[in-house]
């Protein structure tokens, strides 16, 4: 299904893989300051944060997977079957589509805490963007540069989880991710003693045992818990070139090779892209499946004070470079 | 399938599950000094020590599952299929039917070098006992009070292995359980450190986590590892009753309940009956599947010069005290 | 920490290990209809169902740790620690301390409908017996002969949930529990097809294969999983002591040998006592630690109109039958 | 440690990870046939079948890691510590030192079975390179567009091993590392039927629960089961540039990302380089650690019946393409 991380170096990084068994022709897209953002049931959003992320754009709209605004705050929405649940409208609330979740918090908020503030007054209702586009049951990570939440809109109502580790997969809801992540706390990157038994002689013979019991399949939880051991372990230095990379290989941890996840006879889930959003300039770094180069869109390198959408298709052929 | 196990406190103890799902009409059999044991392919043993196990007569023939004699040697058979191989008559070697090992070992040999050096010469022949009790595909465990050792015939002919753990089950062979032990080392009876990641705050929810790992399945490695698991962080006290109560709780730790297992299309295999010998005192104890309560039956309590087998059918009823 | 289980063959059971690394001189105790039951801040209760259970008595108040009534209901407490919350006294609530919920429950309520109705206005509070009596930190099963429910008292309030598994051990809370159960959906008894890639062959080597990832450690998640599917494979006949015997069997799949759990330096849990009540006819068997024999107490053999407790001491000592 | 994996879509694909805390300065080198490589104890090759692989080039001599040669035949050399055993000189073997094996392989043989026939007669010794190149611990995979073999010089003497999965890590031997990948035959890329009991309700909440046992650490048994996995479950096209994407996607599964394997306190091994052949054409692809970028030698655009070597330095700085 899909990964979403948060990471930091020197500068705060935030990004996703997308895991799905098909395409609806995603393009890095930035929406600038003046871009009128029609609302179903709030006022509009004429004039607010500008914006860069992956988006489906379908009639000059931006539907939004992953995005960071201007400030550096960044949110995901990620698939949260079974357990999301949107609701009819509700008096004396503000009624967001879950299409327009991202636009609605990013748009306003330049902080987690900003976006907490907004959010207490939300309910995410089950309004479709078209017959197209079917409503997708979502669940959302909001990240800024200290800190990261989990939002989910579940039968009991709009639940704010604070995430003290920064990553989100998919199913079980968020609660039951984090205490299940305790059952892997003997888990470890380091050498281990040994203490299997008073008088028994047993021995590392290889590297990484330590690392036992880490789960390897491709279901939500399992990725979670790999993604948190991965980016909790991971080591590089802190430039962007590294950090970008290192970025890259804690998604690559939870990829999701063709062929391995069956979702439907012969219909195979895949990670479609990787992103990679460096929160603190703005720029939009990506690989697909097919094409591990990596590609960057900078936001500042286009007119924010604008009011058209700038569109940048992604470069799915890999390239080989030939060193005779 | 099976477990074997040997167990140390002040005396020391020998013995085994056996798991399957049919039963042989088996019974807890002494077989005195001078009852003669026919010998297909080498003389015939007249005399010999004294013996008491679990077997099936046929034809006043003991047919031995696991027994001890009285020196305390112990020896068990268990079930080793497709690695089990037997040979056609090899000349030149001691050419020993699977069904006569535990008689030819147990009744010439007071401990494990001996037994050793016994082996040195055998060769396992594929002769059957009768067209009624075909050949099983077996290996044995033999034990003193202070070593044991692992005897497995198969392609490659007779292999002894030492046996550091006393613990013997079924497949793979003992090198490849012995190695994959090494799999479990970090899993711990003591409280552990955490050390999964520099940052994430994880703790244990509940007492005995640090077992995470250990397998809880009636397959023959995971029943290895559970049983030497056990066995080596058991604690309790040294006296008679103690030793043999912790011995068939290690026992109990790899019973296969009835259900658990399918075999064939609605035949389960479940554990028969369990077997502790005390090899210093000469005593059988044993319980059954469908009886917990303990029997035990002294070797030393008939006369082991004579010539006639004393044959004790197993209490198979459960029976239980009302306290009011 | 402790299981519960519900079973049924033709009769009804339900019943729990105890496990800790110390024991208060538990006792079997029948209460009958008309022992005052002394309640802090509700009415007592002089005149009730009958019960019997394990329970410390202290100045002839019965703590119970399990009980079945006359109706056939049965409770029992096991451990929460940090999940379970007890409250200040509400108004408007009926304020049960923890440890006279099961009288309470049990001395009125016949049916699981007729609990949960008592439970409606219930709140768990903090009150202690006495001071040499903490309050332990306890959630509770209630089952009668057709379902289950577990009780929960958190900082969200109390909460009630069907049980549809009829098992409960300790942490994480119940929800949690059932939710990780799916993480075990592909375990089986029964033999698997080998799906594991197109042209890699492997081969089932041992029995019982299709069980491999059930967990085999004490964490109370994983005994939970273990009991469920224990309980869920079991085969037995259905007449009263195969149905016994098979219940201690379950319990058996994740009782605590000594030695396994250490919970502070040097000091190690284990089960101290397994209990097993026939809710149809009310008989409370047991087995302790040292003493695999099973014992019985049947309720109706004392006269339940009276005013007194009737007491049995455990019978701890092993006892062994000699067959010669 | 390291992996190696063969692969065929159209063309026939070799290669490996190398996974190591430190460097040595690996390039990627072509030898002519007509390069003189000196052998120790036999006979010079003079003349011999060209090369391209990854190797350190001391004193214009070649130590290949892994390489194929212009017959499609491919080799590589990883790390098998504590298992490795080389030999003093035997009379009338061909004593062939350790980083001496993959030319004296691919020098000769087209197939993996002139291989075979080779290696009869073969004897690895313990001498040194040099000095400052101490001998490496290691055993190797060969293989052809057909068929793959495993050969292991340990105590015993020189184990040519048929490798049905044409994967390979490093310890245990070879025979475990198959017998134990039987452990995993319940494991699928499929959803699976429920089984785990009679009347348990469980549910698939996650895309890819049919993998869940799938190790996911960076021991070498798991990222033999992990590769082998993803190599047998695989899907892609079968022209070369999705075929190579494909394969650093297998090899991808079991990167070591840096930080997440210590080896001594505050050294951490990594996935140095991965290295992609395409038998059939000989070209040799590779990505490095720290760019992810396919960068590719081309063996028949140099001179191959040349008398000295070609050697390419890796391009190990990451490039980004900004799209604005």
């Amino acid at each position: 299904m899909c990964t979403a991380i948060t990471f930091a170096t020197k500068d705060h990084y935030f990004g996703r893989n997308l895991d799905l068994d098909f395409s609806y022709n995603e393009t890095v897209t930035i929406t600038p300051r003046n871009f009128k953002f029609p609302m179903r049931k709030v006022d509009d959003l004429s004039s607010h944060y500008a914006m860069i992320g992956m988006a489906t754009v379908v009639e000059d709209y931006p539907l939004y997977y992953d995005a960071i605004n201007e400030a550096g705050l960044g949110m995901a929405g990620l698939n949260f079957p079974d357990n999301a649940h949107y609701f009819a409208d509700i008096d004396g609330k503000n009624n967001i589509a879950s299409f327009e979740m991202i636009p609605y918090i990013l748009g306003q908020a330049k902080t987690v805490d900003e976006a907490k503030k907004l959010l207490e007054n939300v309910s995410v209702s089950a309004e479709v963007f078209s017959a197209d586009f079917p409503t997708a049951t979502l669940h959302w990570i909001i990240a800024d540069k200290e800190k990261s939440i989990v939002v989910e809109s579940t039968k009991e109502g709009l639940n704010v989880y604070d995430n003290p580790v920064g990553v989100m997969t998919n199913n079980p809801p968020f609660p039951i991710q984090m205490y299940d992540l305790n059952d892997y706390y003997a888990i470890s990157a380091h050498p281990l003693e040994h203490k299997f038994g008073n008088g028994v002689s047993l021995h590392e013979y290889s590297r990484g045992m330590a690392g036992l019991g880490l789960p390897g399949d491709l279901s939500s939880k399992s990725r979670f818990v790999r993604a948190v051991f991965t980016k909790y372990n991971s080591m590089c230095d802190d430039d962007e070139l590294s950090s970008i990379n290192q970025f890259f290989k804690i998604l690559g941890s939870v990829e999701q090779v063709k062929g391995l996840c069956e979702v439907t006879p012969g219909k195979y889930e895949y990670t479609i892209y990787s992103s990679c959003m460096n929160q603190d300039k703005g720029i939009f770094y990506y690989t697909t499946y097919g094409n591990s180069d990596i590609h960057a869109i900078d936001m500042h390198k286009v007119d924010l004070d604008g009011g058209k959408l700038s569109i940048y298709k992604l470069n799915k052929k890999l390239s080989v470079s030939y060193d005779n």
